[in-house]
Parts: structure tokens; C-alpha cells; sequence
């Protein structure tokens, strides 16, 4: 499993220290599902459900759409999207030979947006996969429309049917009765699982299957880490981050900086913020989520980082192993003054550098903590996944607040609706 | 010139209000070259300077990239490459038939990242713009080594020298020296520009103009932004913009989150937290900058912008006029409820989304500001850029720091070189 150090903090910490009992109270709550919003807490067991249940099929779907397209297009907004867009950059940030191109739509209602993306597809055979609880958000619900009537044009309606894959709400609402109607595959939303926690469900399995990524090897990885976070100790990786992020908090550290040193993180830094900040960010309370990427980020945010308020905490995910290795190459002359580093290898000097930002940073006042996992890999990933999801729960539950909601995001809708006068809307 | 709107911000102000005679003070301290740091300002008329300086060089050096290179690759880290990379991504998301790629390298030391810098490389013809002040900053100089021996393996030696531009210091440093001894063309980096001013010198115009922006109008378009900016009155934008953010800083708001609807602007945000976080941020002062990308991040950071701590002020840049349209075409029997929407214009509808927002995170308590521009064009950006530049002179000015200088950076990078064991380093 993957492991937290939290030596970069610990100076940090007051005479208490992190409360590892309220941490281990806030896991008791969770395991026995009695806390706040208990009724979507199904992510805890997600793994097996679907191990034992939908995996086949999708599958079978992604298999599918590898075979006939070169596109799929993801229509799906928030939780709808960020998990399978994180994984898929992370593990496969450019297809390789046999994978279709994914194009996420429905996230944006730019006109110019919209034409890049409709660029980007071309004249290629497509399959669409809509994402939706409900069907009614505005944004994948247009988006949709619209390729929707692309894929129509394109293939016919009836050849069209067979292109449309619907990941929706098992018996209501919109999208689900479309797809009864018009016989499209469906897989289901769980009822239990938020959209921030459902990139382990078919959500964002189907996307990351067709994109080439081993969703079993993941699935099975995250089962695994689960269980090895179901130990109640101090040593539990998942305890030890949420109760030093929240001791830190108490401390005036108001900001989480997530930094990673691989730029192809850079979209589960975006998953990460939506987890903790839709989670935490309530009631007037919550750790306000950020992230950088580093080494490029050090000469952009690194003044602000080192000096500027001390309101800062640095949360580091390191992969310990690279997949490729580079030798600095000697050079007749040494015209660069560089031959001092010739023969080393590049994931050594980077992780020097990691080091001497480690140091400089806790030297200017910023606590840092790290994560560190063994391979940027399906069961690095999987490891991720199930760590932040399990801190997400406990660190929400040692705030007092339900991390399990999300009130605050109707208050647009409320006003777009009534604005664009839809029917019904107050 | 683009549009500073302040009426979602003025409920939130105290009765004395943002103090528009500090930011004249502050406009005539930078106008006169007397304040703090006042040897890095040469920003303010740089554009100017272009024009009658390099410009033609720049086109020329473009126009050769763009006739014999499939890609180029620009090698530079922070100031040196965040402009360039924000301004390609804005106005030319996608290469169109006759533009080079552009890579972006030596801003990130990890071995996986280099190895997806070469797969997009391939076997295509490339050049290399190599941008670096001193040419001594370890992580784009570790990647020239590399990108200039792949180079000369492919062309050999002497046709190499021809697809190597160097944008260095005018006489110093070992970039210099080794283009002297060389022969590569080369540009300057001036010497009263920091990195994050730079992208109006050739550091940022020669990407550019080799990815097919009109360069040309960004300078003449610069030039008249900061005409326009010179106005000594509190409807100056860059007074508005840099008197209420200090206002409200002073009021609680410690973090500002820059929006915008498209997701082309993403690196533009990411310059953006450059020039704001390393110039404020700094003796332990400064508005932390944040970006999020609308209407994605509505369903990411949406909850904790509407209900997280009222630390928050958000600035969203918006684009009046789009390049493209859609209509929300009619559907038979309305099987997704939105023929509310049929025969709408996407444009129209994305514009009341925008104020659903705006008004739902003023009635949630996040003060708003809006920076309006007319187009997503040249001459939008080089409003963007000269706005967003005066106004930090002048709100750094107006914070009591040094905006020009960068002095935290230097932490890091003392401890790597001693712990790489750099001859020399301390």
C-alpha cells in the first residue's frame, strides 16, 4: 500500500499532535455507517460490488468500442468526468496503437469549445457514453443533444442506437427512460455512491476500459487497498493524512497545496480538488484545495510557496519508480557546465530536487506530507483512489461536516433555470 | 480597450472603499521609474521597443520554423515558456494545416514526461527555441543538452546549427556564450524584463508567431492597451482591478480565483498565477491566486466557492463575442425536456449561466469581478496582457513589496546544487 510521511510536518504540529482518536471515531462512523450522510457511503464496498457484478460488461462495452471506433466522446460533467479524465491522463496520456481517442464534452458551454471538440472528432467512427444521474444538468444534457444528432446523421438512427452507451440511474429520470425507449446499453449510477466518489464504479470505468487502461488489475488493486486501510492504527495511511491536514488546519493553515512531480497528475489533481473541496467546503468551514505542478510550477507559484503568508500546507504524491530512465549525456567541452551530472540518471537528479524542495519549503514555514506510491501504474492509481476517498470521508467527519453533500452547487441552477425560464423552474 | 466591471464587488466594500489615490501613487512610482524594483520595468514600454526593434527578426526566424520544421520544441521553464504556452493555448488550441507543434520541454525533470515529449516529437523535422536568461537554471539546460544531441544526431553537426535559436541575456552567461561559439541565431532577453513580464519580448513572441499568431497585431494591439492604460483616472481598468483586489484583500479575501468560461484560457490562468503569485507573494503577504476553468469547476469547486470560507474574491474573465455558434436544434417528442431551449443560440445560454453564477456566488458572499474583452483574439490577448501587467505593477505597489523581483526561488535551487554537488555551490 502506498505509504504517507508526514516527517515534513511533524515540526509543525502543536504539543497534542493530530487527534488519531477523533480520526479513528470518524472511520468507526464511516465503517458502521451511522454518520452524515451515511446513505452514500457505498464507495466503501464499490470495489467488490462491482468485481462481483458490472465488471463483465464493461468489458465486453469497452472491447466493444475499441473494435468499431476511433473516438468515444465522454459527455459528462463534475464527479461525471474527472476520475476516468484523471486516470486516463495519468496512465495513458497519449493513445496508443488500437486505443480510441477520448474527447470529454458536456463540461463546457463555449460554442468555441464545442467546435474544438467537434474538430477534434472529425469524420472518425464514434461511439458516444453519457453520463448522468438524472439527465437534467444542463450542460451534458445539451452536449448530448448534440452528438446525439451527429451519431444520427452520421449512421442512421437505428445504426445510431448501437453507438450509445448510457451511464445513468438504475429505475428515474431522463436519461434512463430515453434508454429505455430507444433500447441504448445501460450501466448504472449507484444510488449509495456520490459523483465525486464514483470513478471506481462504471462511471469512470468504462471510459478508462476503452481508453486501454487495465480496469480489472484496478479494481482488484483497490479492493486490496481497502482492506489494508481497514486496520484502526495510528499507521493507517488514510488516518495519518486526514488527522495531520486537520491539525493543520486548526493550526491557520488554510490552504492545501497538492503538488506532484509528473505533469500527467495534473488531472487528478483536479478529481483531488473536487473530492476535498465539494466534501470540506461547507458551512463556512474547509480547507481550500489548490495544486501545482512541479518542477515547472517552482518558477511560477515557488516565490509565493516560500514566502508568502504562511497559511500553506504541501501535500506531495511521489511515484518511486519511474516507467522510463534517461542518462545525462557527456559533452566534449562541458560547454553547458553541465558534465558534472553526466552519467546520472534523470530520476535520480529529480529526486534530489524533490529533496531540496522538501527542505526549502518546511525551512519558509510550509508543513509538508507525502504520498508516496510505488508505480505510476494501475495499482498506483487504484492505491490513490481508495487513500484519498477513505481520508476524504474521515477528515469530513473530523470537521463536523457531511462530506457526503453538496447543497451549495443548486444555488446556480436555481438562478439558471429560472433565468432561462424552464418550465416548472422557481 | 477590455472592460473592468466592479458592481459585484461594491457590497462587499467598506464606506471608504478601494483607495484609488494609492493606485495613482502607485501608477506614478512605476510610470516615473522610482520605485522599488524599478530596474524590471521595462515592460511598460516594451511593445514599443518590439516594434521598431525585433519584430521583423522574430517574423523572419517564424517564417523559417514554419517551412522547414514539423514541430518545434521550446525549451524553458516559468516566465519562459507559461506566456507563450497561455497565448498558443487561447488563440490557437489546435495546429491548423501549416503550423508546427509546438512542445513545451525543460520544465519538468521527470523521466516519463520526457519520454512523452519524444513520442510527440517522433521522427517529425523540428527546431528548438532554447530560452533562458543564463542559461544555467538546471531543468530546461538538462533538456537542451538532450533535445540539441537528438538534434545532431539527426541532422549532424553543422545543419543543427541551423535549427537551434537561442533567447538569452544580450552578452552574459553560458547560453551566450555557447551560441556565439556556435553560431545560432539568437534574441534577447532584455535586461530591465523579469521572466513572468516577458511574453510581449521575443521569449514569448517567437513561439507564437512559429505557431501562427499574429504577433504582429499582438504588438500593435499592446502598444495601444497601454496608451489607453496611461489615463490618469479611477476608470482606468488596471486602477480598478488593482484597488479593489487590495480592497477586499485588506477586508478578509485572501484567496482570488480566476474564472473563465473557456477552457482554452487554461494556461493563460496559469500565467496569470505567475505574474500575480511571485509578485505579491512575498514577507509573508500576498493574495494567494487560484484558477478554476466554468462551467466545469461549477461542479468540482462549485460547493466550496457557494458555502466554503468567505476568504474568497472571484475575477472571471470573459469574451463577448464567440468564433463559432450553435442553435439548440428542436427534438421530436422533447425525450430530454429541453426544447425549452430550442432555436437558442449556445452563446446566449452560456451568458445567462454566466450571470446564474455571478449572482448566486455575490448572494453566497464571494465578491465578483469581471475583466470583459471582446474577442478570444489577438487583440484580446494583448489587452489581457498589458492589463494584467500594469495592474500588478501598480497592486504590488500598492502592497508595500517589490512586484519585480523573486527572491524565494532562489531556496530550492541553493540546496539542489549543493546536494547534487554542483562545483561551486554552497
Amino acid at each position: 500500500m502506498l505509504k504517507v510521511d508526514l516527517s515534513g510536518a511533524s515540526s509543525f504540529f502543536d504539543a497534542a499532535g493530530p487527534d488519531f482518536a477523533a480520526a479513528a471515531a470518524a472511520h468507526r462512523t464511516l465503517a458502521e455507517r451511522s454518520g452524515a450522510g451515511s446513505d452514500f457511503t457505498g464507495w466503501l464496498d464499490l470495489p467488490q460490488k462491482v468485481k462481483a457484478g458490472e465488471l463483465r460488461q464493461v468489458l465486453a462495452a469497452a472491447s466493444h468500442i475499441r473494435g468499431r471506433s476511433e473516438t468515444l466522446v465522454v459527455v459528462g460533467i463534475g464527479g461525471s468526468y474527472l476520475g476516468a479524465k484523471g486516470a486516463i491522463e495519468l496512465l495513458r496520456p497519449r493513445p496508443q496503437s488500437g486505443d480510441p481517442k477520448i474527447i470529454f464534452a458536456g463540461n463546457s458551454m463555449s460554442p468555441d469549445a464545442l467546435m474544438g471538440l467537434l474538430e477534434e472528432l472529425g469524420e472518425t467512427d464514434f461511439d458516444i457514453n453519457v453520463i448522468s444521474k438524472s439527465g437534467t444538468t444542463l450542460e451534458p444534457a445539451l452536449a448530448f443533444r448534440m452528438f446525439r444528432g451527429l451519431l444520427e446523421a452520421k449512421y442512421g438512427p437505428d445504426r445510431a442506437k448501437k453507438r450509445i452507451i448510457a451511464t445513468t440511474d438504475a429505475k428515474r429520470g431522463v436519461l434512463k427512460t430515453m434508454a429505455n425507449e430507444e433500447g441504448w446499453e445501460t450501466f448504472i449510477v449507484p444510488d449509495d455512491v456520490g459523483g465525486r466518489y464514483s470513478v471506481l464504479s462504471p462511471v469512470g470505468l468504462l471510459p478508462m476500459a476503452a481508453a486501454g487502461i487495465d480496469v480489472s488489475t484496478v479494481i482488484d488493486a483497490a479492493i486490496e487497498a481497502f482492506a489494508a486501510m481497514d486496520q484502526r492504527s495510528p499507521e493507517n495511511p488514510a488516518w495519518q493524512y486526514a488527522a495531520a491536514r486537520q491539525h493543520l488546519y486548526r493550526l491557520g493553515k488554510s490552504i492545501e497545496i497538492l503538488a506532484c512531480y509528473e505533469p500527467s497528475f495534473r488531472f487528478m489533481a483536479e478529481w483531488w480538488k473536487q473530492l476535498y473541496g465539494e466534501s470540506e467546503g461547507k458551512n463556512g468551514i474547509g480547507i481550500y484545495p489548490a495544486s501545482v505542478e512541479y518542477n515547472a510550477d517552482l518558477h511560477s507559484m515557488g516565490q509565493y510557496v516560500q514566502d508568502g503568508p504562511r497559511t500553506l500546507m504541501e501535500t506531495v504524491v511521489s511515484f518511486e519508480k519511474p516507467q522510463n530512465e534517461f542518462t545525462v549525456p557527456f559533452a566534449m567541452g562541458d560547454p553547458d557546465q553541465l558534465n558534472y551530472l553526466a552519467g546520472r540518471k534523470l530520476s535520480d537528479i529529480s529526486r534530489v530536487a524533490q529533496e531540496a524542495v522538501k527542505a526549502a519549503h518546511i525551512a519558509g514555514g510550509v508543513p509538508n506530507m507525502e504520498v508516496r506510491v510505488e508505480k505510476r501504474d494501475e495499482v498506483g492509481f487504484a492505491q490513490l483512489v481508495a487513500f484519498f476517498e477513505l481520508a476524504c470521508g474521515i477528515s469530513g467527519y473530523m470537521s463536523g461536516v457531511n462530506p457526503f453533500d453538496q447543497p451549495g452547487v443548486e444555488a446556480y441552477k436555481k438562478n439558471m433555470f429560472r433565468l432561462l425560464e424552464k418550465p416548472g423552474a422557481v
